[in-house]
């Protein structure tokens, strides 16, 4: 298993890791597999979603906040419950598919690391598998 | 990797693909591990659920527009804003198990493809791992 | 693959299964791979969060129903409407690490079993796979 730190900067923001997945795949050198990537937070996601506009992140994560406020009344003490929801609504660990060395994305896809709960030290951890 | 092309046909709407996958994992002669199904797409999901009555979809799909209006004042300004939330809230990827050459799914679960942002050709990637 | 029973007592509740999973993991002897996690249902789902404060839980399942509201106008007559769409943002399956015999999960995570349509008698599903 790699494990990949990731300082986030803000309270909430997508911050896209596809170069350093990719790099640990290369390095892992699994030919021919699956790669799963885990997100060990439970206020933080993981997201595969476009890389080329950046205005597409900002309606997620406007609509995000639209659906699930920060400020809602909930129960839990620590302010953050809103992190915990977007999370959940999100994934916690991705399956992707490993193809000559290469993890296979469609064109205008990248993953996400999804910040809901910042600014932070995180990780993300990648197991790959090969066939 | 396997891939199973989709033609949709409206602009919303969830297309049963748990035949085709099926008849892919038969192909493949796997008999018992795993199987990864990835959508490469940013506006478009996939989802397993009832595959008994449609209107179960028709309540998926109207609920998500509910929360995630197709006119939104959305930053992105191709107009589908819409249909990348609704993708990152579903799936871009499964993990579903073999077993003795089959699929296993639940009695009552199906394989959609959700459009978002149709009609378009799409692509569903599937690749087979052996325990 | 394991098979493990889960005998939900409320109609929406949150139940964690991450001991359950531990102990299939340790007798299946897998030292180093990957676990699939499936949920065969279509009124229930999967998720990885908070196992400390219980609040956490309860503000889940809380704005859940704010969004997904249990009456609704919905089109399928069953009155569940409002389980399949909230089993649907949550997830049918995961994917987790295996390593040393243990599954590797974050310091606060804990895997849940969502029930959205109980009380009822439901499973989940488990498959290992080795390195």
């Amino acid at each position: 298993m790699f494990k990949l730190k990731i300082d986030t900067t803000r309270q909430q923001e997508f911050i896209e890791i596809t170069n350093q997945i990719e790099k640990l795949i290369k390095e892992s050198k699994t030919k021919d597999g699956i790669c799963v990537i885990h997100c060990p937070h439970t206020t933080a996601g993981l997201l595969i979603n476009e890389d080329a506009d950046p205005a597409v992140r900002k309606d997620i994560l406007g609509q995000l906040e639209k659906l699930i406020p920060q400020n809602n009344n909930y129960l839990h003490l620590e302010g953050n419950s809103h992190a915990h929801i977007k999370s959940s609504l999100l994934s916690s660990n991705l399956t992707l598919i490993i193809e000559n060395f290469n993890l296979v994305l469609g064109r205008w896809q990248g993953i996400y690391f999804c910040e809901f709960d910042g600014p932070r030290e995180r990780e993300v951890w990648v197991k790959t598998m090969q066939t």
